[in-house]
Parts: C-alpha cells; structure tokens; sequence
C-alpha cells in the first residue's frame, strides 16, 4: 500500500478520534470505580485487593495477545489507570474503632503528621491537632484521648514523649519518627498503657498510601491497638513488623548511606564545578537518573537530612567503613589492577544474587518510562 | 447511592467492559500508525516528530479537563501508547545515502555494533560485519568500504584503528567507543579521508534509537559525513555535538564517578552482609529506586565497567578528589557539626540551581510510576 500526504492527514485525524474515545472511556470507568470505592469505605474493604488487580490484568494481557497489542503495553496502561483510581475514589474509609473518643497528633501540622491528620478524619475520628502553643491546655486536650500520634522532628522527639507522663492508662502512645529505639523506649517509660513505634517509608508527598510501607515495631498490648493497624491496612498501606534494633541497622544502610554519599556527590560536582547543562546533555537515560538522584537531595529541607544522619548512632562508623572500601578500590585503578577489580566484582555479584539481574530488568523499565517523557528541547 | 455486593459484582462487570473495549481501541490505533509508519519510511521523515506529539497531547489534556478526567493521567496514557508505536511502526527507514557502496563495521556481532548493523541494514546499506577471523581478508572487505565504523571494546580501539591505514580516501571512518579523544586522534592518523567519532549515549538493550542521544565529536571533512548524521537523525535520535576534549571530561563525572561509587556501595554492603531482604522490604520507593541502581551494575559485565573506569586518565584525580569531599563531610558528622553541613548543603543546592527541583519533580514522577508496579507479593 501506498500512503499519500493527504492520506497521512486522513490517518492523524482517525488516530485524533481514537484517543478522543479514549479519553471518553476514561471518564465512564472514573464513575463506575467512584461508585466502587463509595461501597468499599461503606464496609471497610481495603481499596487495593491484589487480587481483582492480578485477575482484572490477566484477563486483559490475553485478550490483547488474540488483538496482536503488546500485552506489556495493555498492563502498563491498566496499572496507571488503577493508580489513578486508587488516588481518587476514597474520600471516606471505614472507621475500625468508632468508640474511640479522640485522636491527639503533636505536632499535626507539620508536613507528615498532617497526612496522618487527614487519613483518620476521613476515617471518621475526632482528631486534635496540637502544636507547641498548645502545652498550657495540655491536661484538658490529652483528658480522654484514645490515640496519641508524636509527629514531631526527630531531635525533640524523646523531650516531647517525656512530657507525655499523664495519659489515660489505657490510649494508645505511637510516634512516627524516622529511628525506632530511642522514642519507643521514651514512650514505654513515660507511658504505662499500649505504646507502638511506627515509620512510614513515604514522604509528605504521596497522593495516598495505597501499596506503601508502615514499619511497625511493637511496644507494649499489642492487641490494643490491632484496630489501628486494620486501619492503616484499609488506608491501602502494607504493614511490615520488625525489631527495634534491626529497623534501625537497617536505617544507617538504607537512609544514613545513600543521603550522605548524595551529599558527597553534591559537594564534589560543585566544587569542581563543570557545566552540569552539558553533563546532562550528554547523559544516557541511566546517568540522568542518576544525577537526578542527587540533584533532588537539594531542593529538600538540609535540617532533616542533617538529623538523618547525625542522630544515627550508627553513622560515623559505617561511613568510615565506607571510605575505606573506597580507598581499597581506588588502590585497585591507581596501580591499574583491572583483573583483581573484576573479580571482586562478580563476588559483589554474588553477593546480591537474584537482586541485582531483577534491578536491571525493573530499572530498565522505569529507564523507559522516564524516556516516554523527554523531549527535544531538554 | 447505596452500592450492595450484588451492584459491585455488576460495577466490576461494567469496569471489564470498558477494559476490553480499551484494548480494542489500542488494535485499531496500531493499524493506523504503522500506516503512518509505512508512509514516513517512504519520504524519509523522522518516526518522532516533536511538534506532533505536543500537538497531539495538548488536545486530549483538552478534552481531559472537559471530561473531567485528569489531564495528568491522559497525558501519560498517550505517551506510552506513544512508545509503543515509536518502536514498533517503523521496520525500515529511508536511506540518506543510497549511492553508497558498502558499509563494514568491525566488531559489528558486539552488542553495540549490532544494533548499528541492524539500523544500517533497515536504511537498506549494504552491510558487512568483519570479526577477528575476517582480517586476512581486510584488503578485500575494505576495497570498496563507503564507511567503516570500529564498535570493538575500548581496549583494543587505537590498535584496531592503527590496522585501518588503506581504507578508500573517501571513506567515512568512524568509531562509537565511549572515550573520544584518543580514538579521534587515531582515525585521524591512520585515514586521510573523513573522520568522526560517535558515542551513542544508550546500553545494546534500547529496542529503539527514538529519542536517545548520539553525541558527535567532528574529526575531518564534516561535509563528507553528514548523510549520516541525518539517517541517525531519521532513526529518531537527537545529535548532540561536542568538542572531544570536553567530551572525556563530562564523562569522567557521568560514568566513572557514578560507576565508581556504585561498585564501593556494593562492595560496602557484601562486606557488611546486612540482611538484604530485609533491607528491601522495609525501603521506601525512592530508598528502593537507589539500592536498585547499585544493584544492577552487578548484572553486567565486569570487564566494560573495568575499561570505562581505569582506562579513563582523569579518573585517579577525581576519584582522590571525591574522597577528600567524602573525609571533609564525615568530620562533620564526627565533629557533629550540623550548623556547617547545613551550611554546605544550601551552598550546594545553589550550584545546582533549578535542576535540584526539577529534579525533584521528575523523580517524583518516576516514583510513582515505580509504585505501579508493586504488588504485595514483594
């Protein structure tokens, strides 16, 4: 077949009608799923059932390989369009413990608490926000509180618990600070009641907590606040309980590490100053990440990562440990040792295992949909 | 509205209704745009043409808000069922050359080379890949050569081009090594005709050249060239010129330093042996997104990772610099001198300008993306 211009600007105009359907289609399937979500916060059915998910995309993965579509395709669209609906179609959820008389969250108004804030009045609680001018009505606002939430920074965190001493024996005491040991220890000793330690792994960001980690780490009665960890799972969140200790070995790994060689990163690049347009002119999808991930450090709060990885008893030697891996590597290019470099590299190799060949296979397709958004006047 | 069970079931059936006439509507699409596909490979237009796809978009963001949907969901819609078509509706491409005779790559069954033989083959060029048991037989491959491009590991670059001293004076040589200034001065002295060097910015698994970069370094004759530059232009990709000099050096920031840095991670975290699991399960997105981009170098292969770091001179000094950066940020934390690391880090930000936000966005964006795809089986 020949295609001629004019038949070009006929093939544009049908594929214009198409995605006009599309978009048509789209908001059929946001009324019917809004009308989902109204029956699920109705009768406390989590909004994400993994399930339907896995059911609802096989069914259309096959029925695009009969149609010859790329069954990838046909689930990437599925899963964005399900976030969408996800973020959207909960107003309201199903409240696990309509007796509670009331939820005080210190320090609600900062960035993270204020999510919590909102999840529990949207869940039907009586919430009180209460901010350091607050302190005088300590006694009147903490009188019948069923739940108390220490959302505070990091380095007053153990002051304000202490001050926590008179709540009613049976509320609950939980803080969602980014270390566990140091506040739930404050919390057990300044509290008698049901105390837990929570670490939400999302920042204040997030559009809502479906497919998001709560780290849990138990304190005292666990049965007492089972009703909260209902609550957070019908929020959509995934619930993972772990130790005190090793949540915050883990940290210095995880947080402590990764923020403090950005930090490096940063510092280097502008002390030696190179032109960073060209640099990313010339990066590969991979490097632009990369350097993203630096760059991203510093457009957030200093003070916050300065507690991240100051607080961490931890830190000082696990960075020294770090340097000096760097300075056995470095020995390795200075005297031009390739053969010992690549066989420690496919011992790291091991090390990681199964990780690292899935990494490429995830990171490749998140390097592809990082390209779906690049466009020549970069 | 109450919604009962019986309603939701039948909610559900009308969602799959809807799903199924999506995938209907991403058939019909793709008869059309390889139609449009066949059309440009005639004329030899680019398959991504800029101007379109923003055209395209803006409409349907349009309707979106219209509509009522989010603009924000359609626009990522259509730039993934873009990508598809991108690289799915073009099985051949105009020839910018069509006189030429032949075209050798050396090297051309590597993993680079290959996709430069499959691109060339699907232009139409006569091509011919030459290995090592092919060069008794150079004179005759070479004879009537109207380009040859060197596509062998950087370590045998200079000594292969050094062999490439009878080619036709009006041959193309050309190399895509990911250093640029020592093969140019090579191909320089060994050919008298023209000259160029090429660094395609993408890894051997890019199932398309739309919208990667090439970046250009000009050795002799551009004139003699540029038929190429354009067919890599019609392949979709952006050409990005740069001096060589300022080549290697921007990629001593982008590759050796983040390849350098992601192997002492690695070897940082085996030598710990922290429960990797573990340390999975309880990370946030963005803490996951950064473990995987570690994790995936050692999916690769070592001995490119060896060459690219050692074989670059600026890499001792900037490694040695970079640690001196690492000491300095550490005292801090020894000396807990939160007061200067905050100080530093603003200081920072400011070198990097805007970028850190955008960064920031783009990365959010990303991270969302990633969230798509997590299930709770993780």
């Amino acid at each position: 077949m020949t295609v001629s211009p004019s038949t070009l600007d006929e093939l544009r105009l049908k594929i214009d009608a198409l995605d006009s359907q599309l978009v048509e289609l789209l908001a059929q399937r946001a009324k019917l799923t809004a009308q989902v979500g109204q029956y699920k916060s109705q009768v406390g059915l989590p909004i994400y059932v993994p399930e339907r998910e896995a059911q609802l995309i096989t069914k259309r993965r096959q029925q695009a390989l009969e149609r010859g579509v790329s069954p990838v395709l046909v689930e990437d669209l599925l899963r964005r369009i399900m976030r969408e609906s996800y973020h959207t179609q909960n107003v309201t959820y199903l409240c696990t413990n309509p007796e509670l008389k009331k939820i005080v969250v210190v320090g609600g108004a900062g960035a993270l608490g204020r999510i919590f804030v909102d999840m529990f009045k949207r869940s039907g609680y009586p919430v009180c926000v209460m901010e350091q001018r607050d302190w005088t009505n300590a006694t009147e606002i903490f009188k019948d509180a069923g739940l108390v939430m220490v959302a505070v920074p990091i380095k007053i965190t153990e002051s304000i618990i202490a001050k926590l001493d008179h709540l009613p024996a049976d509320c609950v005491l939980v803080d969602i600070t980014s270390t566990k040991q140091k506040p739930l220890n404050a919390m057990l000793k300044a509290h008698i009641g049901p105390v837990l330690g929570l670490h939400p792994m999302f920042g204040p960001d997030v559009s809502s907590l479906v497919k998001q980690v709560v780290v849990v780490c138990h304190g005292r009665d666990e049965d007492k606040y089972q009703w909260l960890l209902q609550q957070i799972r019908i929020w959509g969140a995934m619930v993972q309980v772990v130790d005190a200790q090793e949540h915050d070995d883990a940290m210095v790994f995880i947080q402590v590490m990764r923020h403090f060689c950005s930090f490096v990163f940063g510092a280097h690049l502008a002390g030696e100053n190179p032109n960073l347009k060209q640099l990313i002119s010339l990066s590969s999808p991979i490097y632009r990440l990369e350097l993203a991930m630096v760059g991203r450090l510093f457009a957030q709060d200093p003070a916050l990562y300065a507690d991240i990885i100051f607080d961490n008893q931890g830190s000082v030697s696990l960075l020294s440990k770090f340097n000096q891996q760097f300075l056995k590597a470095l020995a390795l290019v200075e005297g031009n040792n390739k053969g010992e470099f690549i066989k420690q590299f496919l011992k790291i190799g091991s090390w990681f295992g199964d990780y690292s060949k899935q990494s490429l296979i995830d990171s490749k397709k998140l390097l592809l949909k990082a390209d779906d958004d690049r466009t020549w006047s970069e």
